[in-house]
C-alpha cells in the first residue's frame, strides 16, 4: 500500500525517551533513540528506555526491516539509549552529525558496545536510507550540531523539526541553515513534525549570545573562584563562561565526570577551544590563586552525587567553597528536580557564598527551544500541509495547535497524538491508525539493567506499607501450627508490630484449625496462611504491607 | 537573668512546620504549631512535625512552664501541627483571631482532641500571658484573619511578622492595620521577625482585586461548567469566584471534603456570603446546565486522590468534564509539586478541556507574601533595630538581607540563623546562644501516627535496593547448614536473583563449616548468616538490600 506508517515509542507527552518510527512498505527509519529521567515515584530507577516491543514484534514478519536510524542531536534524550536498545536490534546504519557521533560513539563504548554511528557533515550528500531520503539541515540548539531532519518519502516529504530554536547570532557563528529549510519548503512538505515545547511561552527565545556579556561582569566582579554550573552538553554556554575567562586570566577547570568527558570530546572535534596551559586539572587548582580560576561544574540539577553537591556538602577531595566564590546556575529546573535544586542552592548559601539562579535572576540562561513566535515561524517558513507537535506534554501541545490555529491551519491538519498512535499517511490524507500498546521500561539505578514493573511495584508497596514476614512452624501430621509464628516486621511502627503480633497469631491458629489431617498440599497452606495474614492485618493497622508467609514443616 | 531566648523549631529555612519558642524567666510563650509536607523521599509519609523534644525537657525543669500559645493564621503550616502537639503537652491557654481558631478548632475535633483555642478579634484589649503582652495586628494575605503579633516583654519589645503582603485594596475590604503597626513601632521593637519567602521577587505584590476582573471574563466565556481549583483556605479567592458566578447565575458547587469544611466555617463565621439557593451539592448538578455552574475543586497541587485528580481521571461518582468546560488553576506551583500538576494538567487537556494555568497565564494567581519592596516597607514602618527572617528559605533569607543592607541595617543587626538555634536577646544585644539539635518527626502516611527515623530508613533501604530473606536450617549438633538455604528476594531483579541464589549457598555453608560442634549461641549463628549474606550479595550484585537472616533450628 502507497502509505507510510509514523509512530512515537516515545517523545510524545512525557517530552524525553524521543524515538519515532517512519514505516513505508515494510522499511522501517527509526529517528532518535532516546532515554528518559525516573521521577521519585519509580524507586531505585534512575532512567527509562522508549518500549521497543512492538518494533521487535514487527521485524519478526517477513519483509519488514529496519532500513537505518538517524539522530537528530546528542542530548541524552535523543541518544542515551542507545547500548540498551541497539544489542537487542539486528544490524542497519545510523547517521547523524559530528558531534552527536562522537558522543553516542563514546556513550557506547562506556557500554562495551561497538560504537558504530556514522558521522556526516551538514555540507554532504544526502542520504538514500531504502525509499527514505534524508538530509540534515543545521538548526540553533544547546549543543552544536543539531539536525532537524528532512525525509523524503515517495508519498509525500517530512520535516522532522526535533528540540530547535532560532538563535540569529549564536555563539559559535553557526546559524540555523534557512536556505536548507526553504528548499526543503521547495518540495512541498506533507507533515512538519514540530518540538512544541517552548509553546507556552510568549515571543522568541532570546539568542545565547546575550549571556556572554553578563557572565564576563559578573566574573569580573567575583573576588574568589567563579563556578559557573550547566547542563555538560551545553557546550556553547561553556564556551562562553571559558571566553571571558582568557578575557580575566583565569584557568579553566572541568570538574564531574560528564562535564570532563563532554570538554574532552569537543576540544578534540574543535568544538572548544582551550590553549592547552589554560587548561588545569581539579588536584592542581590547590596551587591557583582563587581569583584566578573558573570552575566549570556539574551538576545543575541538584543531582544527589553530583560534583556540585559534593563541592557544597564540603565532600569533594579537591574543592572547597569559600565566602569570596561565586556560584551560577546557568540552566533552568527540568520540572520534578526544583527540590533539590533549592536544597543545593542553600547548602552553597549556607556557606556565605554568592549564589545565583534562576529566581533572583534571567540573566545566565536562556532556553534551548523555540518559544510561541519561533513555532511559527517554522510552520511559515516550511509551510507544511499539515503539522504534528512533538517533545512536549499534552498541554505544550494543545498551547501548538492555538498557535497553528493562527497560522491558518484547521483542525484537521493540527495532529496531536499520544506515544504508541500510529499515523497513517498517503498522498492526500492522514489517518488514525492502530494504538499500540507501551510500557514503561526501567532501568536499575545500580545494576544499570532493565527490571520488570512488578520488581517496582513490590518496592513501591514495601516502601510504604512495608513487609512483614510470617514463619509458622506447621505439623505435617495434623496442619496445625505449632507454637506461635515468628513475625518480622520493617518499615512498620512498633505499635503497628504489636497489634499484629498479638492479633495475628490467633487469627492463623484459628484458620488453620478448621481443617485436619495430614498435609497433603503445603502450596494450599502457605497459601492460605498469607491471606489470613493480609486481612488480619489490614483489618486491625489498615496497612497493605507486602506479606511473605515461610511455612516449616515439623 | 534579664534576657529573653528565641528559638525556632520550625519554619526556617523549610519554610513550613512554623513554631517558634520565646522564653523569659521560665516561662515559655509558643507562636503557632504547624504541620510540614513530607518529599518524595519520605516514603509512606505526608507530614512533618516539628521536634519539640527540647520543649518537653525544658518545661521538666522547675520554674519553667508553658505560659501560652499563640497562632498567627489559619494555615496548615502554621496551626496543622496542633492535633499531635497538644497532646503531648500540659494545659495552657491559646490564643488567636476568630476565623483561625474556628479552623483549629476544627482541626482538633477531627483528630478527637477538644478543641479550646480561643478567639480573640482584633478589636479587643491585648492579653498578659506572663510577662508577655500580646497584640493582634491585622495583615492581608491569603487567608482571613492574618496577623502579625506584637509581644511586649519586659527587656524589649517583638515584632513577630508571620505570612503577610501588603493588599491595599483586598477583596473583603479588610486592610493591614498600618496604624497598629506604626503604634508598634512606636513603642520601639528591638526584633522584627520578618517573613521571607517573597524576598527573592522584586517590585510589590499586586492585590487580590486584580484578579476579579479575569475570573468574570475567562468565565463569561465559557460554554460549559466553569471550575476553579485553588487552596482550601483561599476564602478570597473563592469569594471572587462566587462574585463572578453571582453576576453571571451560575450555581456554586464546593468540591473536595477540605473546602466543603472550609466553605461551611467560613460561611457560618460570616466570611463567604451565599445566598442558599445559590449553593448546590455536588450529587445535585447533573440537573443543571452545565453553564449554570461554577465548581470550586480541591486538588490545585495536584494531588493524588484529590477531587480534581479524580474528575480529571474520570473517577468522580458525579462530576464529568467535556470540552466546553474550563479549568483555572489559581495557585502557584508549590515546590516539588510540580510533575504531579503537571500531569494533572495534561489529563484534563487530553479531554479536550482549556486549562488556565501559570505558564500561560498570570491572570489568576497572586502570591500571600510579601516581595522586595513590601519588606522593606515593613522594615521601614516598623522600625526595629534588629531583623530576623523567618519563614523562608535559606536563600530566601540571603535575599532578606539584601534587602535589609538596603535599608541601612549592618550586618550585625541583620540575624540569619537555623532551626534549633537560640538567639539571646537583652537590653542592649542579641547574641547566638545554644544549638539544639532538632529531629525530623514523621507522620505516617496510613495510620496517621508518629513513626521513628528507622523505619523511614527501612523503607528507604528496602524500596531502592530490595529485601532478601535468608532461611536456613541449621544443625544444633553441629551448627552446620542442612540442606539448601531458601532465599526470598524482593525488588531485585531475575538476574540478581539468580546469581545471588548460586553464591551464597556455597558461601554460607563455608562460612559456617569453619565451626563445628554443638551450637550455643544461635544468635551469632543467625548474625553471621546475614554479615556473610549482606557481604556476598554486595560483591556479587553491588547492592545492599535488607538482608533478614531467618534461621531455623533441626
Amino acid at each position: 500500500m502507497n502509505q507510510l506508517s509514523f509512530i512515537p515509542l516515545g517523545g510524545i507527552g512525557d517530552v524525553t525517551k524521543n524515538m519515532y518510527l517512519y514505516e513505508y512498505q515494510g522499511q522501517i527509519l527509526i529517528v532518535d533513540c532516546g532515554l528518559g529521567f525516573a521521577d521519585e515515584t519509580m524507586l531505585g530507577v534512575e532512567l527509562l528506555l522508549p518500549d521497543i516491543s512492538y518494533l521487535l514484534k514487527r521485524i519478526r514478519s517477513a519483509n519488514v526491516k529496519i532500513i537505518g536510524m538517524v539522530l537528530t542531536h546528542g542530548h541524552e534524550d535523543h541518544m542515551g539509549a542507545l547500548p540498551f536498545i541497539l544489542p537487542r536490534l539486528p544490524n542497519f546504519p545510523i547517521f547523524t552529525t559530528p558531534l552527536t557521533a562522537a558522543l553516542s560513539n563514546e556513550k557506547l563504548k562506556e557500554f562495551g558496545v561497538l560504537g558504530r554511528v556514522q558521522s556526516i557533515a551538514f555540507g554532504e550528500n544526502d542520504i538514500q536510507l531504502g525509499a527514505f531520503k534524508i538530509s540534515f539541515i543545521r538548526v540553533t540548539h544547546s549543543v552544536p550540531d543539531s539536525s532537524n531532519i528532512f525525509i523524503k518519502t515517495p508519498i509525500g516529504n517530512f520535516y522532522h523539526a526535533s528540540d530547535f530554536k532560532f538563535d540569529l547570532t549564536p555563539f559559535d557563528g553557526k546559524k540555523t541553515d534557512f536556505a536548507k529549510i526553504t528548499a526543503a519548503s521547495k518540495e512541498g512538505i506533507m507533515c512538519l513534525m514540530s518540538d512544541c515545547l517552548g509553546a507556552e511561552r510568549e515571543g522568541h527565545t532570546p539568542s545565547e549570545r546575550i549571556l556572554s556579556e553578563n557572565i564576563e561582569q559578573e566574573m569580573r566582579e567575583t573576588q574568589g573562584k567563579f563556578i559557573l554550573t550547566t547542563y555538560s552538553s551545553n557546550i556553547s554556554r561553556l564556551n562562553q563562561a571559558i571566553h571571558a575567562a582568557k578575557k580575566q586570566n583565569r584557568k579553566v577547570c572541568f570538574v564531574g565526570r560528564s562535564l570532563v568527558k563532554v570538554s574532552k570530546i569537543a576540544q578534540k572535534l574543535g568544538y572548544m577551544k582551550l590553549e592547552k596551559d589554560m587548561e588545569i586539572e581539579a588536584k592542581d587548582i590547590k596551587n591557583c590563586n582563587d581569583k584566578e580560576l573558573l570552575l566549570l561544574v556539574a551538576g545543575s540539577q541538584g543531582q544527589q552525587n553530583s560534583a556540585l553537591a559534593r563541592i557544597a556538602n564540603g565532600e569533594h577531595r579537591e574543592i572547597r567553597i569559600s565566602p569570596l566564590d561565586v556560584v551560577v546556575f546557568s540552566a533552568d529546573p527540568i520540572p520534578g528536580n526544583e527540590l533539590s535544586i533549592n536544597s543545593l542552592i542553600d547548602s552553597i548559601a549556607k556557606k556565605g557564598t554568592r549564589v545565583v539562579y534562576s529566581k533572583i535572576s534571567d540573566d545566565f540562561h536562556v532556553s534551548g527551544h523555540a518559544s510561541s513566535e519561533d513555532l511559527m515561524l517554522m510552520m511559515s517558513i516550511t509551510n507544511p500541509k499539515k503539522v504534528l507537535p512533538i517533545g512536549g506534554t499534552y498541554s505544550q501541545m494543545v498551547a501548538y495547535k492555538n498557535l497553528a490555529r493562527k497560522q491558518g491551519f484547521s483542525d484537521d491538519k493540527i495532529l496531536l497524538i499520544e506515544n504508541g498512535q500510529e499515523m497513517i499517511f498517503s498522498k492526500d490524507k492522514a489517518i488514525l491508525g492502530k494504538k499500540i500498546e507501551l510500557g514503561n521500561i526501567y532501568v536499575d539505578e545500580i545494576s544499570e539493567e532493565v527490571i520488570d514493573h512488578f520488581v517496582i511495584r513490590d518496592r513501591q508497596q514495601i516502601s510504604k506499607e512495608g513487609v512483614v514476614i510470617i514463619m509458622a512452624e506447621v505439623s505435617a501430621a495434623n496442619g496445625q501450627i505449632v507454637g506461635k509464628p515468628n513475625i518480622i516486621t520493617r518499615g512498620l511502627s512498633h505499635q503497628e508490630q504489636a497489634i499484629i503480633n498479638k492479633k495475628l497469631t490467633k487469627e492463623l491458629e484459628s484458620a488453620l484449625s478448621r481443617r485436619l489431617g495430614r498435609v497433603a498440599d503445603w502450596v494450599y497452606i502457605r497459601k492460605r496462611i498469607g491471606e489470613v495474614a493480609e486481612d488480619g492485618i489490614f483489618k486491625s493497622v489498615h496497612r497493605r504491607p507486602l506479606v511473605l508467609p515461610v511455612v516449616i514443616e515439623v
